[in-house]
């Protein structure tokens, strides 16, 4: 067992990790928020995405059954309420829901899955069987990501608000409700970690969850970026560009 | 594939393997609901039976963490609220200890499920497992065995009540909570199971694992009768009869 470096240090470097590997600097969130991304490649990014949102609860669930302590499964509860919501009404997955309508695309095609890349699928099933297997101190760090979020986040309201006709309050409201959501996440995964991080093996143990879990959101893009923007070339079973468009909702292919 | 019975029949083959199967029948509770068991006993029921309770958290979790459809996860996730509560109050679990004070226990000994017999973990965990690993339909009818519970957790205040002097509404809320929970659980649960239990493998199955769900809860009868009542032989590992027990507070060893 080697003793750990101090918390300061080891926070520093988890930081680290996201200035160098975390997703906004991916090639297609900087053309999705400089407004460079055509309606065909929002959709995508909206439909793959969605793919992620709906298996967030799952994972989060898996940590709750692995995790013997109510006190930890109490606090850890509300990411499973803030993506669900209630029977009747709220929840991250709904409020995607409402961006998918925004952008002119048939909810409960969104809602369906199909037309998923499975890259993407491969990526966020991925990251439940971590979340579902891993010792509970990287089924946490892996969670770390939400330190960069509130960045990415306002980020991509401004752009999206900035570039795009579909752009307004409901339409953004899943990303604003993160910002609201997100803080209080991470600070309790934040000082699990730096709490129980004692020895230099979990501590590397930590980044390497961390790292793979931004290895997670990147390979997510890379595909979207594959399939819809360069080459171009959407997998088999890939959503085609055309299935589950609603009508002429969003005849503005500005961007495009 | 073999065409089902009919719902009405299917749902009489549920309810006579609890008639036959559910552990009011188990000579335990007749002792402790008649008055007979002494506080030694009591409390250790309410030692392991602590186990039980802290792990229905992580097994509804299980099911959540496979469970694709939203929707079945928000009217799934109320189980999980029941018995864990909030960050600050509430929940099942800390009924439980508000239990074990009553019957003279520390409730941090009770929950640190030190203890705990050998043979309720296997039983307990098993559960767990069984709805981590089955199909959904089989993990939803292993929760089946609340169609029975209503009337033993009605036997059991009546019972309490008359027989122990520890027993007040203090006490017993947990059971009164129960009474008011288990009945909109299980409505859920039971229609689910006649809807999808099409064909007669499927209602098989479903019947197994009600059965499964029931020896789960006997064993841990057996095993709490084998070590303190007779044989009364405590197995390596299992409570002593003394520690965690709590200065004077219940003196009334009346029923001993």
């Amino acid at each position: 067992m080697t003793p750990a470096t101090d918390k300061q240090a080891f926070h520093g470097r988890l930081l680290e990790i996201g200035k160098e590997r975390y997703h906004d600097k991916h090639p297609f969130h900087v053309m999705l928020h400089g407004g460079h991304a055509t309606m065909t490649q929002v959709r995508a990014w909206v439909i793959n995405r969605y793919y992620y949102q709906s298996r967030i609860p799952m994972k989060d669930a898996a940590f709750l059954s692995r995790c013997e302590d109510p006190r930890m499964r109490r606090a850890w509860r509300s990411r499973i309420e803030d993506h669900d919501g209630g029977v009747d009404e709220g929840g991250g997955i709904r409020r995607w829901l409402r961006l998918a309508e925004a952008v002119g695309l048939d909810p409960a095609y969104v809602a369906s899955t199909r037309g998923v890349l499975p890259a993407t699928r491969f990526a966020v099933d991925a990251y439940v069987s971590f979340v579902r297997e891993k010792p509970l101190l990287e089924a946490v760090a892996s969670s770390l990501t939400e330190l960069f979020a509130p960045k990415i986040h306002s980020e991509r309201i401004a752009g999206l608000l900035e570039h795009y006709a579909f752009a307004d309050d409901a339409a953004l409201a899943y990303f604003r409700q993160r910002l609201n959501e997100a803080p209080q996440d991470v600070a309790f995964g934040l000082a699990y970690i730096l709490d129980h991080a004692d020895t230099q093996e979990k501590q590397d143990a930590a980044a390497a969850a961390l790292i793979f879990k931004t290895d997670v959101l990147w390979s997510q893009l890379d595909a979207l970026y594959s399939a819809y923007v360069a080459p171009g070339r959407i997998p088999p079973g890939g959503w085609d560009g055309r299935e589950g468009v609603v009508g002429q909702t969003v005849s503005t292919e500005a961007a495009e």
